[in-house]
């Protein structure tokens, strides 16, 4: 058989599948989530040890180091991955939930039930633990998934799918709400993209480049986890101690993750006050400094900051500096450089905030607070299956909602157009 | 100057736009609005005689006298587009609207606010009046629109789009909030649909190739306003008398739109009762009947329906019927045969209402009611952009609300992340 032709129709499969799932009710979906994190932890053994030929097999293809510790499934991402499959079963099931109910003045009455979107496929690199993850998330909101991971994870992949659709199978779910694409071959990606027939929605994670191909190439609907130029403005107001806590969360926290700290803006009245305090801060911490010439002027030892910076998603201990002259040089910044993604001021005049708020249109902005929380969980999501930067559909953090449309419903009792 | 270079300035210019439609406040957006209708009707003279060129060359060129009736700005489609304008004033503006809020345990507080999507580019059809529709919708939502409407329509176009833009001008908007895409040639929408930098929606109103080639090729999110074949399911229960008003409303009212009736389904039970009922209704509406064998058992004159019948969308003054087992085989047909567009079901079955709600996941489902209700204004929306076919972001009727989205705003006192 052809890749194409096995790949459509493990999609076909999905959609098949798809029906099934969108009209399963919670307990259900609650059953198999209780399901799979049991068969994870009986299959626990076979699943390490297909993760651990990954690692082996990356490591003698010369694979870099922090790559195949990103495949790794260490001890604390296996608790959380299984700790996860339980939390989502406890999550509120969107699908079916009625709002906006109205009355028309002819007494139709019309409302809009959320319903599963259908079909998801995942296209993802590295981390096997995703597997898991977008798996239960998706059909917790009542979707077949089909997941595509990274060739250099193919086993742990495998050996996750496994487990997956045998919990379907055993609680009567198909085992094709969750199909795992078996092969390493690029092309199979293709193909997908092309199969609008059976797949609602692409959501690709990863690097610029499978995320511009997949936007590129897609027919289908695509919600994009691009990259993050998250940006803390120091503002004339802000309290120093507030910023440099504030400053060296968002940067450390967790270096990798897309809502980093990338760059700092600073109004020109606190370049001699705050700021220094701040940098002082990140610079104790090993952040290496980069600033434009004011910066270089008031803190020492800083590097120039070149065109680049400004643009830069680090994911390191590097943080770009610009000092500006005030809210709206700010804002023009971001807009300029950034990535509409997640950017905080820290002030305390009330006028600067509301601005702020309202005049940036990045996915998450906020007043006095770390850019960490530019995300699913601690935004109180209860679920993350990434940070869309599509501006469509989902905007930021992503949960289960992200995850589900919404239809009208309409009550009538016989009611014509005028 | 390349025709590449000509739009891709031209979206440049609507991107820059974009930055200050979206942050006008709501006043001034209303303030616009006024003034196109004014300018409109000052100018309404020179507007019909573009019309009236664009009528005379469509007949030259042998366009069908259908077509060319579209293309007419009639005394009433005038009317309706100036009051649609001075409707749009008095809609609330969803620009800014924070919901969700919540406290977080740590105290941050989460909202979400709602915000334009930035750039969006109409490619449409025929109607010269669709170009006013999307251009008040659009900007009064916040954002800047490209309309790229029927080349046969170009100089109707030309003339209602220097309004808008002399409006903006009048008002102190930027004139390029309305761009008009100046030319007839069709690489233009080639080159609008690469320009993801300066585009963030595009918007497909017409027959199935503009819409199929767009998705196929767009970069861009796509929010497709596509065909329906759309159901009456008359159950077991159903009252005739209802069931024959609704399908006689459903099929004539509005014919030639995406949301009239092509096929009705009837459970076996009703065949001989309420069915002829309601196909004798049709009939004397002039409505050609054709059905399944036991349709054409049940009502004489019946044309044998063949499977591309129950696939048709006729707009037009015919409709395919099919006796069926029960509410399975409707829901199982509606969804191997349906476009997931407007199912309603006339039932006096309370537990057959709400599967029929539940389980049919096309954009609208509804209870005892015309499939007219398929439509923004007559839900209650206000106002009307089209009626998506596609799933994500916004799902049947779309009005302002489609045309927005929410970004996260956090308003913390120094929280960071744990």
């Amino acid at each position: 058989m052809s890749l194409e032709r096995q790949i459509l129709e493990l999609a076909e499969r999905a959609r098949t599948a798809s029906r099934v799932t969108g009209e399963l009710g919670t307990p259900v979906k609650n059953a198999w989530l209780q399901r799979v994190a049991e068969r994870l932890e009986a299959g626990r053994e076979a699943i390490l040890e297909a993760n651990a030929r990954d690692m082996r097999e990356a490591e003698a293809a010369g694979v870099s180091k922090p790559l195949v510790n990103r495949l790794a499934l260490s001890e604390s991402k296996w608790r959380d991955m299984i700790q996860g499959v339980r939390d989502v079963a406890h999550l509120e099931d969107p699908v079916g939930e009625i709002s906006e109910m109205r009355v028309r003045p002819n007494g139709l009455r019309v409302g809009r039930m959320r319903i599963p979107l259908g079909v998801v496929a995942m296209i993802y690199e590295s981390r096997p633990n995703v597997t898991v993850d977008a798996a239960v998330l998706c059909v917790k909101a009542g979707n077949a998934v089909i997941l595509r991971g990274g060739s250099e994870a193919i086993h742990s992949n495998r050996a996750l799918g496994e487990e997956l659709r045998a919990a379907a199978h055993d609680v009567g779910l198909p085992e094709d709400a969750v199909v795992v694409v078996p092969t390493t071959d690029r092309a199979a990606i293709d193909v997908m993209l092309q199969a609008d027939r059976f797949i609602d929605l692409i959501i690709p994670r990863g690097g610029p480049g499978l995320i511009r191909k997949v936007q590129r190439e897609s027919r289908i609907p695509v919600i994009a986890h691009d990259k993050g130029v998250c940006h803390v403005y120091i503002d004339a107001s802000a309290d120093a101690e507030m910023a440099r806590r504030i400053a060296i969360d968002s940067k450390l926290r967790q270096m990798a993750l897309c809502n980093g700290l990338e760059t700092i803006l600073c109004h020109r009245e606190a370049a001699h006050t705050a700021l220094p305090h701040v940098l002082k801060g990140l610079h104790e911490e090993g952040v290496e400094i980069r600033g434009c010439p004011v910066t270089c002027e008031v803190f020492g030892g800083t590097r120039p900051a070149s065109d680049e910076d400004w643009v830069a998603e680090y994911l390191a201990p590097i943080v770009a500096v610009r000092v500006v002259d005030g809210l709206d040089a700010a804002i023009e910044h971001v807009r300029d450089y950034g990535s509409e993604h997640t950017d905080i001021i820290v002030t305390n005049n009330y006028a600067s905030s509301q601005e702020w708020l309202r005049r940036l249109h990045s996915s998450v902005v906020g007043v006095n607070c770390s850019t960490a929380f530019s995300d699913g969980f601690r935004l109180g999501l209860g679920a993350e299956i990434g940070v869309s930067t599509s501006k469509l559909h989902a905007f930021g953090p992503m949960g289960l909602e992200g995850l589900t449309t919404r239809k009208f419903v309409l009550y009538g009792d016989g009611q014509l157009g005028e």
